[in-house]
């Protein structure tokens, strides 16, 4: 059985030739990116992902996770692993070097953060955890809030999750209904009950801070009076050493699809007189902040998409080449391997290609992040912001969305291998499934793309973008090898401006129709950003190196790949979002039989 | 928790209007197939699947198959509503009067084998292969076999089982090893052992009676050395009591994604010194009989895509009209039901008409069934016939493939309780995800499709049916309110027409460019068809019958939506298939990264 190896090669072309690695090690704070280093620390993280993770993997899976007299219990060897995890530093990696971290730039942690969730995604959750509670603390925490819990969440010596789930309230927010009653010595006392909670409880670690949502006494209703608190497991002392438990419990956890490894828990706040806990921001603020943590999650979770379509990839394609079986359709040799069927070797190419498209577009997008923290002109840092927000919704979505097909399509190429438990290929399925459904569904992802990135601000971001995405075509045009691509990328660039004509002067007297569309556009908008770095990378391959390996030949025979089979899409798509919303909306109830 | 209810309205409207049943009954052998009794067996059927067996269904997903001791252990209940069925005759309800079945015309029965499907998947399939061994012993075997096993498949009293697979020969069933010795009595002794085999062994019934593949002593290599045997379980007597147990065991039962409540054995045959099994048909033509069950089998796969997609669609409508999150996006609403919001109402409107489409081809090929079967002009017979063999492979790769989208949508509208296992919705998932792959994957189905039913005859009987197609196409466009749907439908018989050219054309030197896009040629298939049917639909509901009801009305928007949201796909995935092959076959092995 193929385990997980990481893809350094993929890795290493994309951050030196597309997401722009060479100019990000030039920005100030980010100067200990060097090849080398970087070279190494993925190194480093593939070992690791491969050789401690991923065997526990389908062991998570199968034991799962028990909650046993109030104690949950992690799969067997997750607490060594964990243990051995933090050992090494892996929790820090992308974080300030003032609270412990190895601050690194995200274009160097997000490949770590993906190799993570190939090997194990339930583990690979824990972490993430950290990092985006880490961020939020920094950004908004008390001093003393941060002096007493970031290094031990950048240690990974404490746990993180986030709380924002009620029955009544999952993607409407304003729904929450947590309390929170001020005490005398400024903490607060908290009840409530939150669900979906995943690493609610565990023991992996010494303590766990939790943040959680819930209202003041005489909040506004809605979304305006939801503020942010700190609760720990564990109450900490003066000299930060721990205290006696708070008044917080996991009273059940679910049995879930995938993710099993991963304990996801009901949490029950304040059974015995109130948990403790500690405002983070200001009052009837916390949603603005918690957007923080879950924007890091967002990216995360499509960098999950990724990674599982990865391992899918790779264990299909080693099985591909193992399998004999049939005859080969055109020589009619008899026992070939699967791979030399042509339908397995279209299915093969069109996970890879699912995997490499959004990941160069996630990798870039890493870079913009950086460059949107440490670039020194303001303006550029701000642009970079702006392709940021307007197109993180695409790649936790599109990401996502492309991932459970890659894993959907190991299954297929597996036959009915695939279909039973033990060869793993099911698990990989399994688990990505949540990820078009958690941190926002692809739906959400739709509509904020549409309303709150794109039309808010009349389009203007995503015609930078276009702009910039011409410039490919043209440049792909100008390249007699590839100026096909160059052809289909300016008429998909048409289409989609188009289509954002559309969108904006929809917006006043159509919008319920415009919004029946938004998932369909987010899939064109994705697909058209693919072909955007699909051509970049064929141009950097075939030009810049020359196709001089086998590898940057094979790159831009994946662009041709990717054009023929991915971008036809687009035209499909930009109809379905221009004339379907009518079809769904206003259509009565009679429509649905 | 909604539970499953037949679809009643829409059976009688397909079976009325578009699949022919009024002329259906009036063909000889078909008479009993009054408006009133056909009505009377949809509604017992209903009933019993409602109410007996979709109880059992997370029952038996849950509790799954014990192999203990040598036996096969079924669910909890299962015994006692198997004994329901048989006692009500619903195994023979599309078998012949004169073997003790009920003689209704397929275009009756398989509804009801969608019902079956729809309540209890894992359950359906234990009837499903009484029908289809049934079918190749009426067809194949001697006289003193029917005579001993028939009756007893019909009634149900004993159960079938298909053997074809073994670890070596998958979709290649050329490189089947398992061997039959001839006996002096007349009988055989076989060796060997099978893998996959569905409901191998259990003791729902007392007998079960294997068919099995397997090689006589020096029968040629490959195809055409297989021959087929018949292997009871418990040898039978000559007054038909049952005798000794069989040389046959099952050894292992797999551990799977889904359909868990039905037993896939590994089954060894011989390990006593040889069991006792008697031919079927003529030496080494058993691939022949065999693909006859197949054939059948394979419809009754299509049946589970759409059923699984009915029920699914079912839950999700429920859900979405009970669960109460967020604000109206145009009126600002607070506290609406999901299904106000235009993205969730588009994802249902997707599943509805992911189910109704290849539902109204699934049984419109019900009715071609009897009319190749009974109609008294054998030009009307062979026609029907060739229509069927043709799109078969449609109706089982398209229902299911469309079948496995709208179990995944339904996950995503109940978003995170889709994931947990308590709601059954991820139980539909896990089941359907098998329906692309056993019976012939996808990919087996399309290449059958493009080599067999296309190209070897010249693509004579897609030519006809383009012709029919394009005759509903204009009665559209001759219909002001449907024009536009008539001219989309024109447009994309064109594009078919040119893609069928293209295939015919590339046969010759570039065969494996075809067969890199012989999946998504299924799919631009598929859908045309698709089209053709909503617009049949469209044009009984709006101009024969004058849309006067909201059903009617609502049939409709139905296919408005279709047209809107699907029928776009067809042009994009005849630019896939025509230019896309040549981007999979001839790359080499660098584009695998």
């Amino acid at each position: 059985m193929t385990t997980y190896q990481a893809p350094l090669a993929d890795i290493r072309f994309i951050l030196e030739h597309l997401a722009g690695l060479p100019e990000i090690a030039r920005l100030p704070g980010c100067e200990d990116a060097s090849p080398d280093l970087v070279a190494a620390i993925h190194d480093q993280a593939g070992k690791f992902a491969a050789g401690v993770l991923a065997p526990l993997n389908p062991l998570g899976d199968r034991q799962g996770c028990q909650l046993m007299d109030g104690r949950v219990i992690a799969p067997e060897g997750w607490h060594d692993a964990y243990q051995q995890f933090t050992a090494a530093g892996w929790p820090g990696l992308s974080l300030p070097l003032e609270h412990g971290g190895q601050g690194m730039p995200r274009i160097v942690s997000a490949p770590v953060a993906e190799m993570w969730a190939a090997a194990n995604m339930a583990f690979a959750m824990l972490p993430q955890l950290n990092v985006a509670e880490a961020e939020v603390l920094m950004r908004a925490a008390s001093d003393e809030l941060k002096t007493t819990y970031l290094a031990k969440l950048v240690s990974g010596e404490w746990a993180g999750t986030m709380n924002l789930t009620e029955p009544q309230a999952g993607s409407d927010l304003s729904a929450i209904r947590a309390r929170a009653q001020p005490q005398d010595d400024g903490s607060y006392r908290l009840f409530g009950q939150k669900i979906f909670i995943s690493y609610g409880d565990h023991e992996l670690t010494e303590n766990i801070v939790h943040l959680v949502l819930a209202r003041l006494p005489d909040a506004p209703p809605g979304v305006k009076g939801i503020s942010l608190f700190l609760v720990p497991k564990f109450l900490v002392n003066d000299d930060g050493s721990l205290g006696e438990k708070n008044d917080v419990r996991a009273i059940a956890i679910e049995h879930k699809l995938g993710i099993r490894g991963s304990p996801t828990c009901t949490m029950s706040y304040g059974d015995g007189g109130g948990a403790t806990g500690y405002l983070v921001g200001a009052e009837n603020r916390g949603l603005e902040v918690m957007f923080v943590m879950m924007n890091e999650a967002r990216f995360g979770v499509g960098l999950q998409g990724i990674a599982l379509g990865e391992v899918a990839y790779q264990k299909s394609l080693a099985y591909a080449r193992e399998r004999i079986q049939g005859r080969d359709p055109v020589s009619g040799r008899n026992g070939v391997a699967i791979i030399e069927h042509p339908d397995i070797r279209r299915m093969l190419l069109a996970m890879r290609a699912r995997v490499m498209a959004p990941r160069m577009l996630a990798y870039v997008a890493a870079g913009w992040f950086d460059i949107a923290r440490h670039h020194p002109e303001p303006t550029v840092r701000d642009l970079h912001r702006r392709y940021i927000d307007l197109l993180m919704p695409v790649v936790k979505a599109w990401s996502t969305e492309l991932g459970n097909e890659v894993c959907d399509l190991a299954i297929q190429i597996h036959g009915g291998m695939g279909f039973v438990e033990e060869t793993g290929i099911a698990q990989h399925r399994r688990d990505i499934r949540i990820s078009t459904i958690y941190e926002g569904t692809t739906g959400i992802q739709a509509n904020d793309l549409i309303v709150r990135k794109i039309q808010k601000e009349g389009g203007d971001t995503l015609q930078l973008l276009i702009a910039e995405m011409r410039s490919v075509a043209g440049q792909l045009r100008a390249n007699a090898e590839l100026a096909a691509l160059g052809d289909s990328l300016a008429d998909d660039l048409d289409t989609l401006e188009g289509t954002l004509g559309w969108l904006l002067a929809a917006a006043r007297e159509r919008q319920a129709e415009v919004l029946a569309g938004a998932v369909p556009f987010l899939h064109l908008l994705g697909t058209v950003c693919g072909s955007w770095q699909m051509g970049r990378a064929a141009l950097v391959a075939s030009t810049t190196l020359q196709g001089s390996s086998d590898y940057l030949r094979g790159i831009v025979l994946l662009a041709r790949f990717y054009f023929a089979h991915m971008a036809p899409q687009a035209a499909a798509l930009a109809r379905i979002v221009s004339a379907g919303g009518a079809t769904v909306v206003g259509s009565g109830e009679a429509i649905f039989g």
